[in-house]
Order: C-alpha cells, then structure tokens, then sequence
C-alpha cells in the first residue's frame, strides 16, 4: 500500500467547491452541483478501476480556485506515477489539472500534516466595471489606498484568535492560528489587458499555518473598507480583539481566492 | 436629429455574436441565443423608451470579445451624453460595457466610415493546459517559434487577395484587402498569473482596411503551423497566391479573438 501525493490545479467556477460542505443532501433543491473531490475521485476510479477516496490540504469553497492544492489517496498497485498525471487529466474535466503525482511517506495526509498555506486575493481597482476577469478576481471601484490597507494588514501578523473573521455558522470551531505573512502588492498591469492600465491589480497574499472558514474572504473585505477609507487602519487590532464577526467588514466574494501553496514539512 | 458614436467593450464568452448570421431564425432550434446588438438596443430603449436601431463597425462572431467596438445610433432629442454610458450601463449586463458615447457629424456610419480595424489573438504557449484563461485565449501546447512566424507574417502585409484566409460559406465576397501592420508579441508572463511562467503568451496584432471573414482567425491558425514547425514559413506567398481556403491553416478558435481599435478619419 502506497500514499500518493498529488498537486493539483482548478478553476473554480463550475463547483460547489472541494465538497459540498454543510449543506445536508436531503435539503438540496434539484442536482446537486458537482465537487472538485468528485470529479477527481470519478478520474481515478477511470484509470484504476475501483473506488478511490481523496483527501485534501482543506476545502476549498464554491467558485474559489487553486493554483497547487495537495491531495493524498492510498494505492495497492504498482502504477508508473510519472504517467500518472496525464492518465488523470484525459479524464478530468479541462478546468481540473493534476500537475504531479508522487509517491509519499505511508504515513502522509495531505491535511494532517500541512504547515503552512498559501492564499491569494486578486482585486481589480478601477474606477469602469473590468471585462475579461469575470469569474477570476472582485472588483472594487473606489481607489483603495494601499499604504493604508498594508499598516492595517500589519497589525494581524502572528499568533491570534481570529474569531472576527471567522464564518458565523454556529459550528463551534478552533479560531486561534498563526498568521506567518501577510503581503499587499501591485502588481504592473497584466499585459495581455494593457486597456485596464498599469496598477489597477491588487494582490493580498496571506499565509497561515492554518485557515478559519473564510477566513482570508473576511480579511480582505475589511482590508478594502481600510483601503476605501471606511475604516481606519488602527481599528483592527481592536476588531481582531472583539472576537466577534460584527466587528469585521463584509466578506469579499469567492471568485477573487486562489489556493496558491500548501507546506509540508520537509519529509514529505 | 444627431448620431452618437458609441464606444463599447464586450465579453464575448455568452453571446452568438455582435448579431446572429448566416442563420435563418426558423432552423435554428431551442431559444435563439442572444446576441450583443439585442442587448444594447434593449438598454437604449429602456433609457430612450422608444426602439433605437445601432450600427456597429462590424459584426464580430461567437465568442469573439471587444476592447473598443464602435457603434452609431440616430437620436432625435436632447440628452446629456456624459451621462449615456452610465445610464446604458445601468441597464447592460455585466459583460457588456459602453465607455464613451459622443455626438457625431450627422452623416457619420459606424460601418462605411471605418478606414482600420485593429485585432488582436491571444495564445497561452504552454506544455500543460492552462487554467483560469478558458473563453479569453486559445492554447497551443507546441512550443512556437515566434521568430518563423514572424517571418511568414511579414508576406501577409500590404494589399492581397486573401480568399485563402477567408470562410468558405459560398456567399461570395470580396476579398481584397490591405493589412497594414502584424506584430507578433511574447509580453511577459501576466503578473496575476505568475504560476503561468514567462512568456507563456503570444498575442498576434493584425490592422487593416478591411477584415474577411474568419480572416484573423485563419491567419492565426496559419501562423501556428508555421511555428510549431509544420509548414514553412516561406510557403505563406504560395497560400496567398492560392486564394484557395484549403491551401491555408485551420481556423484559430473565437475565444481567443478580441477588437481592440478602429480607426475613423479625423473628421469623425
């Protein structure tokens, strides 16, 4: 018995996320949307034959994408894993990308033994509604001063209890975790849109050794107030003491989040 | 009685193009899909409240995007356009966007005043599919040899015959034109996409008098063989000679296919 390691790549638009999450079968209305879980898990039972459960870093939520999420699953057989990407991606969907399978330490688990992760935020900040990034980032049409949004950003470095950004749904859930990096750019224009002009991306990178329910969703929509000038930059020590999602601003919509990276310590 | 010129932007991912064509509306079954001039007329007549006819600077296909589509319409009363774009906006849904709209010389015609037209093709070059770019660029996983390309890119300038480039759907046309720039471009990798690697897009820019129909489409299909090494780079003088379709490359996908300029003489 082997564990696989495989890294992975998907756009999130078409999914009800990694899994459908809190949402009991018996209430959903007409077909169920698909998983990204699913869809992998029907690729695999394609090319091995069988039944095959993965587990993910973490879930990730509807219409949120990633550029390189991990995901484990135990093997019986010999297979040659270098083929093993390209076998999967002939059955997955064009918007799902296996980009490496390898053989892993038996004793791996892709959301057990993560250290770290990766987010990133894409806003567009411009004052015209973008085209050609529907889907991929979030507007914001009030110029957001970024200088701001980064002495705001400072101030949730480190080891908190991030209950303010944490998804109220009841579920009583751990809110402490260690925020290790939070970086605010922007970046030159994307070229291939030179009619946006130059600076209207901006990028908010978080990583943490762990991640609360929109989490970084709740972060950046209360980064944008600070940026907008709604709410100034020192208030978020105080918001982040409250321990109460109230005190946070709105959470910024899914299709602006991509899974960038998932750290594993280095035995794996 | 004035003509407004219209400047609009449109995502060409939900639409059957600037209008439907060459489909007689009895065979074409289920709900007709729509179509961008639908769109803005429905929105020129929520704010006019009366049927407004426009005119664009061509028709585009299915799929195929605007940066800056120029359009005409006749409007018999006072209104002030500085506030038109946000009022058609307003009404527009999201993936159609009108920037600027201008009063015109009476006689102006968005269509027969047209002396340029400015397209670009964008291609993601990558060895592995690419996500987050499907409906916005075509991709072609064979490395290109942008050097060849531009090569035989350069036998295309000035005026031809291009009935080789041109759909074959046996309505006769004309089919002489003047292409009077292609540049073919590898800008750096889209900062927003960094996991993409560098110089992973190609954009081809091609302005003329006069567009065929599908004629960017099959000259990037062309210009493809061409750099992946399929057709000499030399062999573009004998295709255009041909004026024969099937002496030409296959037609590049719409997706990838966006209008970026036109150009009218000063008076306009």
């Amino acid at each position: 018995m082997a564990t696989i390691k495989l890294i992975l790549a998907y756009d999130g638009n078409r999914y009800s996320g990694w899994q459908t999450q809190n949402r009991p079968q018996s209430i959903v209305h007409g077909p169920r949307p698909k998983t990204i879980q699913e869809e992998i898990e029907k690729a695999l039972e394609k090319v091995f034959k069988k039944k095959i459960r993965i587990e993910a870093s973490g879930r990730t939520d509807a219409g949120v994408h990633a550029v390189a999420q991990v995901a484990h699953f135990a093997l019986n057989r010999a297979f040659d894993l270098k083929k093993l990407p390209a076998a999967l991606n002939a059955y997955l969907p064009s918007d799902i990308l296996v980009s490496s399978a390898k053989k892993a330490p038996a004793r791996f688990h892709a959301r057990f033994d993560a250290e770290k992760k990766l987010y990133r935020y894409c806003v567009v900040n411009t004052a015209q509604r973008p085209l050609f990034v529907s889907g991929y980032a979030a507007w914001v049409r009030h110029p957001l001063d970024v200088k701001k949004m980064r002495r705001a950003a400072r101030c949730l470095l480190g080891r908190h209890d991030f209950r303010s950004f944490q998804a109220t749904d009841r579920v009583p859930r751990r809110s402490v975790t260690t925020v290790s990096k939070i970086r605010i750019t922007r970046p030159r224009g994307c070229s291939m849109f030179p009619f946006m002009g130059r600076a209207v991306w901006i990028l908010v990178d978080i990583e943490a050794s762990g991640f609360l329910r929109n989490m970084v969703r709740n972060i950046v929509g209360t980064l944008i107030e600070v940026g907008r000038g709604r709410l100034d930059a020192e208030k978020i020590g105080e918001i982040l003491r409250a321990r109460d999602r109230r005190a946070a601003g709105p959470c910024a919509p899914a299709q602006g989040l991509y899974l960038m990276e998932v750290h594993y310590d280095r035995a794996f």
